[in-house]
């Protein structure tokens, strides 16, 4: 059976979880124009996750994506924290601010969150996905016998290896392209930075699981492509952030159709994971004091990044936000959920047409010997 | 007129000129099959370039590329040079040799070569492609009279615009994910690391000039999805290395099969430009003092590449050579041209069929509004 059937999709759209961006109304939207809407759950604690999924639940009776996340939980290392607070020391006095005096792991990992995984079992949403790794293989089982469809962000054929030994049912290959956190189970390790087109290709061909095309796609033309790779279907995140329904703030909203759109940068100085980002003051820290200190672990050094970003904001100065986008951050557009939806299948059913004209000819079919 | 009306191509695949790999034997056996067989005479001087063309032309009567390198001749640093030959030293010493006392700039850019430009004028091609910026206004107007169509590799939309204020036919977007040697005009600058989809797209989206898509893409369905994001063609590289009429070496042919072939990095290490490698001994040394000591500008450093990878070869180790590779080298497969370009054509057209079939149920079109 195909994705979209076992999904009851009618579209084969996926709306890319954005902690701190998408919402349980954005996730409905999509979910009732058919695609797959996504909420975040990674950054909250399971009460909170426990009325996320119930918002989502009033607001559709279509199928929607509860995404965790399963890093590594931080290790506690007091000293490093202390050196990353003075390298932004002259940040937050920019911002007339000082430093939080200590940093904490402002959200638990999966594999350390019994509560959460509670909550996902009380009432099982129709898929969950997992960033940044894999939970235990007991949780895998019983997620899975409530009978909710696993998915799992990969960057590489290793790692998608290793999510379908552990039961996951679809691979999202999540290329270099896509804004926001990267998925990469192992972020201190090499990472070869594959494009999404290169990876779902390496994934379709070497594998018999689904794949979900992420990175870059802005339009049904990429969707189109994705598809004609072999994936199911495509995630898209940057392409919704503009939508009324996200929670993207006003200057992340501009950011995004700003000039920085074509110049998005992977930085891990913000949160202490490797994540795409539009260029703005954070991401400048590189070629100062903060580029050549070492990071406290992710999520802790987003509590440093947290707080520099609010006391900036609180002087009107927005360019320590989180800005993620996906390198097709150009070509996004400000429309509600549900437009940009009908305008994503307009533009996938174009791109068919189109296809169908260029066969007519056959061309390359009658160079076939 | 389509490009492939304009270039008579009866296939959207055009071979990648690769300096040093590609020959006028693979060149023709692709121009043969009904695609775009490209040489490059980049690294060659103009009396070779001649020789070039000239088998190219006894071999096919079809269209084909001859492409250039267009990089700004590099500075004259002795004392960089000289640092550089010190860093290499100890690799040299283990292949039992010495570093050459001196580096050169082993080979003419286009901007400094008018032999180079008469060889084009005198027997001109169909098409002459530059790499790694653009020539002069005086040299575009000469090749555009004398009825060659001109194309350029862009990795932005910046450089694209420049390209077509220039006078260039036809953008080659070139992704991240691509083998060889990056284009980008400028390697000194920062560089979006923009993968072939978005990249393609943002171009097919912001510009008229027709766009052909290079970077990963190993197979009929790569070039099915470029055809989506709306390329008129694709450009293959890595694809066609494990050709026999490819001039590739048994140590990159066999590195090509190995298990760094999902691991390819960019370094600059080798050459003085940024180029995608397969992980060998040469890109490892980013770990020591090389990876410490500035780079010669291109192509002086390629002068001790080239000398260290000789060095090595001459003991049987093949572990320093230029063994570029895209990021779909894990896809790569050993076959004769023809056979490989009529398995592509194959595969397009299948992956039309696939489409075709998926559209049947018309699903997506009948969620349009």
């Amino acid at each position: 059976m195909s994705l979209l059937d076992r999904l009851g999709l009618a579209a084969p759209i996926v709306q890319a979880p954005m902690a701190g961006t998408s919402t349980p109304r954005l996730a409905a939207a999509v979910s009732n124009a058919g695609g797959l809407g996504s909420i975040s759950v990674g950054a909250v604690r399971a009460d909170r996750a426990r009325e996320m999924i119930g918002e989502v639940r009033r607001a559709t009776s279509g199928p929607f994506n509860v995404n965790v996340f399963c890093h590594r939980p931080a290790r506690h290392d007091p000293a490093r924290n202390a050196a990353w607070l003075a390298a932004l020391a002259p940040e937050f006095a920019r911002c007339e601010a000082t430093p939080p005096p200590q940093l904490a792991e402002i959200y638990t990992s999966l594999l350390a969150d019994a509560d959460m995984v509670d909550v996902l079992l009380d009432t099982p949403p129709p898929v969950v996905s997992f960033h940044f790794g894999l939970p235990s293989p007991e949780v895998i089982d019983r997620l899975k016998a409530a009978g909710i469809v696993l998915f799992a962000t990969v960057t590489s054929l290793a790692e998608a290896e290793a999510a379908i030994v552990a039961g996951v049912d679809v691979l999202v290959a999540q290329g270099w392209e896509a804004g926001g956190h990267r998925g990469i189970f192992d972020p201190t390790g090499p990472d070869p930075q594959l494009g999404v087109a290169a990876l779902t290709r390496m994934l379709v061909r070497r594998l018999d699981a689904p794949v979900i095309a992420a990175g870059g796609i802005m339009d049904g033309a990429g969707v189109a492509a994705m598809l004609a790779l072999g994936a199911q279907a495509a995630q898209l995140g940057t392409a919704f952030i503009a939508c009324p329904e996200s929670s993207a703030d006003a200057f992340h909203r501009a950011a995004l159709f700003g000039p920085g759109a074509s110049a998005t940068e992977m930085t891990a100085l913000i949160s202490g994971r490797p994540a795409r980002c539009l260029p703005n003051r954070f991401t400048a820290l590189k070629a100062g004091a903060a580029g050549r200190t070492p990071i406290p672990d992710y999520p802790v050094a987003y509590d440093a990044g947290k707080a520099l970003a609010s006391a900036a904001r609180a002087r009107g100065d927005g360019g320590y936000g989180a800005q993620w986008a996906g390198q097709g951050a150009p070509l996004a557009r400000a429309l509600p959920a549900a437009d940009l939806m009908a305008t994503l299948v307009r533009e996938l059913a174009e791109a068919g047409k189109v296809r169908r004209v260029a066969e007519r000819d056959e061309r390359w079919i009658a160079s076939t010997p």
